[in-house]
């Protein structure tokens, strides 16, 4: 019983797609945030629940620890196989099983990736409408309850996944929900493996909710004197029901970002981007009724993206934040915090998380999903300068313990993974032993993803 | 070590609000639907989650059973102590302990009702929307994932129910969830006692979220020639995207229903009941556009309800369908069964469950959230008819079959309780497995509610 028993039973199972070459486990163990690097023993790339469900049956037997990886593009660590045993990429499991157009549902793969589905989509009307940024795969979406720009319309992963399958530490394959809208049947085991992080099993297959298009769309930027103006804007627009598809904040160092690494020319001042979906006279409406909020709080200089092509450059500017965050110190590391506060209490948390970061005289760049209260501090950082981390430390602390005692949560959508399990007996108290309790019943032995999500 | 001990300590602890009183007996082993009394040997009314807490351990100490209830309105009964024990009556835990307006959520104990929320939010502009006609308790709304007529626009008790405090069955009460819009630490707890039926713990605290009332709302009933076209119409309806606040299906025969117990003159054919939230001018553009959607059907005679106490009329009606099926044969009870299903199989789930009431000669009515593919069939039936009680048997585990063969599930929104257990296993499969590994963590001896949900 071992790990290297493990992985010669795995390498008769699966042949070419059991590696251990160096290559493949280096870019396995490394990752786009702060944590150290953390080789697997191994990666295997498995193309069917059954072979999932073989492989976490081999490992069981020789005590081989599983960790999943989707797109690798979790920012707090969740694939980084701390304990070693074997990486379990899933994305050769890639593929589009069904589209239901009529019922606005569809089944996947858990290695398909959100831009996949959305081009697998394509002329039926219909889109999957959460967006993280990173083109993730969704079971990696799923199991970090991942959300982005557009939650605060159509809400984040616990709201649009349907069904799943998943495989159990020990080799069982369960189903998990149906198709049905809504049920009542039993305990909701579809949102417990959502945001579980890969500890309490392995999705294999997704039903995942679907929006229609709208029929019209506009975007726009907006200036304001202050970030304040800015985010009580937010709260204004959020208080008086505008159903916003997105409507995200950037502080002015983020600006000056996004100039940098895209070679743009917004005035370095903090801004909303906003996105309105509906009819054409709803949206027009609603882009009237957001105008005449801002405008209260000193919001000027809209620019309106009509053509879609507009509209695509303006939201990959946002999604590169965590480039553009780097373009502020090349050749730097980044921090990208995470927590969420009641709407009440937002402007008070981000205005006292810029105050810190320049009492500590870091360079920090806030953009946030405000519609939900939702922000990010992204913290340019020299892993090699000691003082600097400690001062990035005691920041990101403070930041998680303000936002725990405003009522919030230290984790808006990034997932707890390694970097947030120091917090969790903080937001959660002795709900921490209920999880506990779960985990060992499912996986007795901490065999999927150890080192993650529990203290 | 026994019941008899059990209530022995909680007299001590609770004085007069420990009762062995018959009457009280009586109405909390009573059922608004087609079950069994079944009798508890004692009711408490706690007052606080301490309280609560100490029944807990009392009971836990002397193996005493404990079954929560709230109204009492469930349809599967499982406020029903069906091993006897003491029925938790969480009404006098009835206290709203904050609203916060800014933030649209509000704090309360278990036994508020629905009813009395929205009383305490009147001049905040706000509401809860979840709606399930009776004036259920939301601890009992919880513990059931109710929901109702407005799932279609706002959600379930799922979507709703933000945080919750849980004493569990060994007397340690724990939070789950924050404030916070939306949150990835760790796994979802408030989800997965939300739908327990009170067989993981016992709620004794929530934490809502509450909607904008609408700037205009317009409500209307529009019949149709035949069952057929008013389910595609819903079905063309929700495929357009069109953000329904409320669209019901009731068929000729629950028409019958409600002309004979309100004294009302409804045409006695299938009707669509429907009602639109939003501005002036959106409540407006989308009443043209179902009103376009119905004529393709064949949808005629809209009556519009524009005065609030029109549409309060409407919804009455609408809510007193259980009672409106006993009119149709007096002194009878009801079956109301509950199925929900992909929205593009729900004209062949209702035209089966139709042909097959006839062919067996029931009396069913049908009334339906359709825009979720959720309906009722209302099963007049006399238990002492051996032949009948057979025939409605037959209906129920055909109609259940062929839901969950058609991609759907056994309940919507009623939960499993009593009658639907025998439908988890085909429902669930080997995820019941993993139900009850989940069970016997959290209540290792069996003390909550035994002899629900699961089979």
């Amino acid at each position: 019983m071992s790990v290297t028993d493990a992985i010669e039973a795995l390498a008769a199972l699966l042949g070419e797609r059991l590696s251990t070459a160096a290559a493949l486990r280096d870019s396995h163990g490394a990752n786009e945030a702060h944590f150290a690097t953390a080789l697997p023993d191994a990666v295997a790339f498995p193309r069917s629940a059954a072979e999932v469900a073989e492989i976490l049956r081999l490992c069981a037997d020789h005590g081989c620890p599983v960790t999943a990886h989707g797109a690798g593009s979790s920012l707090e660590g969740h694939h980084l196989p701390v304990s070693g045993g074997v990486s379990l990429d899933m994305t050769q499991m890639d593929r589009v099983l069904a589209i239901h157009a009529e019922d606005m549902d569809a089944v996947v793969q858990p290695g398909v990736t959100r831009e996949a589905l959305n081009d697998a989509l394509r002329g039926t009307g219909l889109f999957f409408p959460v967006d993280p940024g990173a083109n993730a795969t969704l079971g990696g979406m799923a199991a970090t309850r991942a959300s982005g720009t557009t939650a605060v319309r159509y809400g984040t992963m616990r709201d649009n996944v349907m069904a799943l399958e998943v495989a159990l530490a020990d080799g069982r394959v369960i189903r998990t929900g149906t198709r049905a809208r809504k049920s009542s049947a039993g305990y909701d085991l579809t949102g417990l493996f959502v945001g579980s992080e890969g500890t309490l099993g392995i999705i294999t297959e997704l039903t995942l909710r679907l929006h229609g298009l709208p029929e019209a769309v506009s975007a726009a930027t907006c200036r304001f004197p202050d970030v304040d103006s800015a985010v009580n804007t937010v709260i204004a627009t959020i208080q008086t029901g505008l159903p916003m598809a997105r409507i995200e904040l950037v502080d002015e160092m983020m600006v000056r970002g996004f100039n940098l690494y895209d070679k743009g020319a917004l005035p370095e001042q903090p801004h909303l981007f906003v996105e309105f979906h509906g009819s054409p006279a709803g949206v027009a409406e609603q882009a009237e009724t957001f105008g005449e909020i801002a405008a209260e709080f000193g919001g000027a200089g809209f620019d309106w993206s009509t053509r879609p092509e507009d509209r695509s450059r303006l939201w990959r500017m946002r999604h590169n934040a965590h480039y553009a965050i780097r373009a502020l110190r090349p050749g730097k590391r980044t921090l990208s915090t995470d927590v969420c506060v009641p709407i009440s209490r937002l402007a008070e948390a981000i205005g006292a998380a810029r105050a810190e970061s320049r009492r500590l005289g870091l360079t920090c760049a806030i953009v946030g999903h405000v519609g939900d209260g939702n922000f990010h501090c992204g913290i340019s950082l020299d892993p090699k300068d000691a003082g600097e981390m400690a001062r990035v430390a005691e920041f990101s602390e403070t930041l998680v313990q303000r936002a725990l005692a405003l009522g919030g949560t230290a984790t808006g959508e990034h997932g707890i993974g390694i970097g947030k399990r120091k917090y969790m007996r903080a937001e959660h108290g002795g709900a921490v032993e209920v999880m506990q309790a779960i985990k060992h019943a499912l996986d007795p032995d901490g065999m999927l993803n150890p080192g993650k999500l529990l203290p």
